[in-house]
């Protein structure tokens, strides 16, 4: 199993809120880095102290504090009591195996996705990514470093854009947005191994095969998991009356949906497929079995009475007639010929060939 | 796999609202059509450039404007800007692959549609519509040039009928009713492969025929997730309070919204027709086998005491008096007949024949 | 395919309110009868065309107008524009492929309605009710001529019952009670086709029977698919605050409305049978293949080793020192018969025989 | 079929609310006992007509009318015209056919229950029990006479209990409790003959052990049936405003609906329990099958050589020198030794053995 | 079975309310502990009789009463009736086959749980865990005594934690939380247990290790049917608006509900993957069937014919010319080995080698 359905149990008795990072352990340091933007301008930093964030904190510019790596046990301690975050909060963001899901609380909103990596073997991997949204503050929360957000974090310090002018809400967005597209890649290298699936099965069925096939299912149900709590977290959003999510943020939130609508379609329709192809397996693996019965059927038939008759002449009676004829031989031959024309005739009339 | 259940995700990483066209390159050039319609006259006219629509635009008088071929993304930016379309409303236009849905705007209405065609090997092809409905404006976007739409065209050039008079709400009412009917039609050519594969396999089950029906039930799964939301987004419309949709419209889209309904169950009747066929396959595949194991069982029961009494008079031991006596022979040909007759007689009793 | 699960699409294109007929052409013509009724009297007046139906309009008298055959296209387009009927309404009524359904006009009531009727060789078949119910006068549509309604129309018409006090909202109750009552008809035939499969698939299973429960099953999703909708509508109608349903009348639609789910139940329940009965038409099925494999393997496995002994001593080996012996061949025949015996008993042993 | 799914519909056409026993003719006559109780008295009278109701009516004090037998439809009418209950109510008291159902009425409370009763051969019997509820008269209503209530009745003339002092909603609500307590008995039955039939299936599985697990599914559906509909009735009577169930009776009803999903979880566990039981069973067969074809190819693989290389040596050619070596035979021998030898250690490498 | 499904029906026929335990009489005595605790100080007492918790009750002191062992019943009785609770939660608290649930009174919360255990069999043991909870006080009733809620006890009586600053409510959810996080601890237990099934089969595929799934699934339905009502109940509690649960302790509550929606995402996500074992169990036996179908009908194809031959040559007519020849006998060896090599090279090609 290369997931872990179950989430470990260890914190079982530890009062909750106690900031414990339960998961799988980084291999390198965390890193914390700070963007500060607005309209005019954007800028990145790096942070070592909470007090760093502090300097960076001005009227008129939000900023965008990403957190890698979940080591930063002290770090994010010290956040939570100076932003007021709650402890439950704090220990969700530490505990990775949390069900994507979306909080309201009165100053923040609590944000929690699932992103997901399928690696050669077919094995899909995931990581949390925890969004913190105050009004002018947007911490996020990874586990790993990677180049998921290059691209978004480009599109900030660009000169002038969208992305700059629109706060805090419209960034945490296009953060969701790009962990949704990235579902789409991975449904794409699902489907490329459903069509290699297929191929292999139809020309050559093989038990190997058939196990391929259930991965191919067992992933989807992963995928699947990370992927249906994101419909009802969506409808919360658009429900949601907080200020922090201005109006003309929902249109891009309601885009976000729409594409989480489109990846469940998508699974949903692959799991349909797969139980198809699994089905025609069965169907063909059946079908062979048919084929060889039939060979075995053709030759037994044929061969069977031949032998008794062979065997009747083999006999060592005094007393057969037929042993001293001088046509017993040829006829036999004869007979010999016509029993299998007689039988297969039959058989293609029944269209066993 | 005739169509792809994944969307191309190429445009992970771009801001959303960028004007790309994600989908199939249409061969032919795109065209833009206007009608412009009231109660009194329609006249048709061709559009090279967004002055041309303003042009025809004056009080009383309703336009169609009609976009065939999605490579026309100049004038799409125009239009949006003129027009004052939201950034993601475009967005979605060029980017077909939406699920079906509809929006409500302030000033237009929103409305994605999928097309369906059958080809001559059963596979079903679809096509994004999107339909943008202001007060006196409706736009209508498609991928491709056919002659779907051209009863409709021509209804409203014809001289005095209810399409005129009824303004843009009622067009695109009955643009949806169109798409809605040709659901039909595919559906009929489904019904009647789904006959040919009956009859195929109550005739001669073959793996082939197998495959086709599977290949039917996955044309199924697909038109299914392209009818689905009609139903969701027709009840939208009917609970829409926008002004766009007037009241006497309102009958119109239940009616559409009837027809949805029919068309879900009859896709539901077929695939419940299918499965029902599929059954029916494999019991009369594992029948056949039975079949054959008959045959090889009678066969083979017969003989092989048989042999093995033939077996038993060809050995060659000095001392085996049988051998000697004058009835042996005859009296053996007679057990040779009468064990078979005996064993017949039981398997009928048993009735394996 | 006794009856088609799609709806032909011939109206592809034409505008929605054009009243053709689509659906089986009835043999012969239309008739039209009017029953006008009260507390006091009830006639009943053949109706030639639209002008017989006001000669008996009157305060205080309420009319039945049943129209059998659907070739009246004239006859309906004047009682439209009479009764100010919406064109969609008569287009419903002369397309018998509607879902059943139940609108709520200011003036009038729309109810469609299908009845279920059961041939010799279990094909169900089906026909569309349409029922215009104003506060005084009721319409039926039919396609066909039968008895199905001559017993309420004996009730009307005999002398003074609660049928002719209580108003057309009552009576369209009480034909809808007569359809309903008609399913149970047609579940009681369903119910002893399925016990003679099961009675014939214990006794002796047979291909022919596994396509005739199939064809069951089939029959089932036709008739759930008629019955289903009524279960909203019915709903619907309870809920209604049309001022055309009498607070009085509203008792019985929930009566009737509790018959529609006991059809229901009844016909999930004939559902669940029929995957019972094929359960264990398929466990027979391969009960008996194991019965024949077990027969085979029996005989090959006994008679195979004495064969082959046989066989031994059937060799020409100059030297073979048994073959001179006395006793050779008596004992050769104990173990003849040693050797079946003890594979018996072991078969015997692991449950076998 | 030991009760039928569907119901019979011998009133097609009858004028609903027409008083006619519909269902089984009890054997025995009806019988009517009166109970008037408050809290300081109990005493139980048999009521002849319906003037010995009357005269027990008191201020202040309770009257349980139980009516066990149907035959009794000049009572009924008689009640119903006496407590103005509604013709449709004493039609549904009458034709046992109901589903579980609650009605309320300005007067009166009308519910219907199925009791269930578990014969030797596994069948379930159902009655029907219709409970009409006045604030100070409750009658109860069923098919047959047995013991079922006989203790709720001794209780009630019991010196002083809850049930004297509580009024006719508590009584109704424990004759409710009653019944649904009725129906873990009938789980408990049918868990055993499920652990039975299980045992059976591990020790030796049969067909008639699969045609009894079959049946028992059968039961759980019918059981199913007449137990569904009690959820919603008695949210319905928790959701209801009737002054006749008086507040301190709710915890009561909240009581009997917990007992009812605990009988719905029990149900549906044995139904999943059933299902795992069936694929046990299927499981083993084809393990058995498995068994036997590797006994047969075991023999027959092993034989077929040996016997061929018999008969090579028991060919008449004229010129075949190992006939005439002196230790053919004996080497031979070593031959027929090694073969099986060899495809006996192959097999057990296949883990055949 | 490990479990029964159903639960007693003993008390049929005894009054609602009547205190007598209905479930496994545990092996050792009762024992009641009492905890008072404040912000400032904590205090584990003994408790004999209903006298010792009055002694305890002060003004902004809390108490946790912890009840192990069901049969004090006469004190339970005292509590009862001290505390006002109503009969039918005494009862509930006695029998311990309810459904989880929650239940709001005016003064208490009355709380239903079942704690999971796992033994070595993987037979999955419940226990039920009632909690009432008073603004000050809050009782717990437990069967068994066990380690479970020793942690909390320690958490509780060690100087000054969150625990004991935030009363009754926080507690009951606390509780809540262990029982929930246990659930964890079996999940894991039960992964473990799938995972050696998978590689049992996957090595070596026996009816054994089916029976162990099948009995997996069987815990799995189990341990579904007391997680699944929890959902509900924790949306109660959070929906609830009794005074006893303060706002500060929602969001704890809330986070009570996370676990059990994982917990119930991970018991259907090993379901699933309990049939995905299932389904490659039964396609490797019908794999392994192929196999050996296949190795039968090689040995016998091949043979068969050779037999024949043999057995030709071996009969005694006197006209034979071939066994005069000098070649006959070379040759015939030479056909004895190209008849396999033709017949191996046409199933090779067929792919069946």
């Amino acid at each position: 199993m290369a997931q872990s359905f179950s989430y470990p149990s260890d914190k079982t008795g530890l009062p909750p809120g106690s900031l414990v990072h339960v998961g799988r352990m980084p291999a390198e340091a965390g890193r914390v880095t700070l963007i500060s933007f607005n309209e005019d301008h954007a800028a990145e930093h790096p942070v070592a102290s909470i007090n760093d964030i502090d300097r960076h904190r001005a009227a008129g510019t939000n900023l965008w504090i990403h957190c890698e790596g979940l080591d930063l046990i002290e770090f994010l301690g010290a956040v939570g009591l100076r932003f007021a975050i709650h402890p439950l909060v704090l220990e969700d963001i530490l505990n990775t195996h949390q069900r994507p899901k979306f909080e309201v609380d009165e100053d923040y909103l609590f944000i929690v996705l699932k992103t997901l990596r399928c690696d050669q073997s077919m094995a899909v991997h995931h990581e949390q990514i925890s969004l913190v949204v105050f009004g002018d503050v947007l911490f996020t929360f990874r586990e790993q470093t990677d180049e998921l957000f290059d691209a978004l974090r480009q599109r900030l310090t660009a000169p002038k854009g969208r992305l700059r002018s629109l706060g805090t809400d419209y960034l945490a967005c296009m953060l969701m947005d790009t962990v949704v597209d990235n579902y789409f890649t991975v449904a794409d290298t699902i489907e490329e191994a459903i069509e290699a699936a297929e191929t292999t099965l139809l020309d050559r069925p093989q038990p190997a095969t058939f196990a391929a096939i259930q991965q191919l299912k067992r992933e989807l149900i992963f995928i699947r998991k990370a992927v249906m709590p994101l419909r009802e977290m969506l409808l919360a959003i658009q429900r949601s009356d907080s200020p922090i999510i201005q109006d003309r943020t929902q249109p891009y939130f309601r885009d976000v949906f729409d594409h989480v609508l489109r990846v469940i379609d998508t699974i949903d329709a692959y799991r349909d497929l797969l139980n198809g192809v699994l089905d025609i397996y069965l169907s063909s693996v059946s079908n062979r079995m048919n084929e060889i019965m039939k060979v075995l059927t053709v030759f037994a038939t044929i061969f069977i009475p031949l032998t008794f008759i062979a065997g009747v002449y083999g006999m060592n009676f005094d007393y057969m007639p037929e042993l001293r004829w001088r046509w017993s031989y040829p006829i036999l031959w004869g007979l010999f010929l016509l029993i299998p024309a007689i039988l297969l005739t039959l058989f293609r009339k029944k269209r066993w060939l």
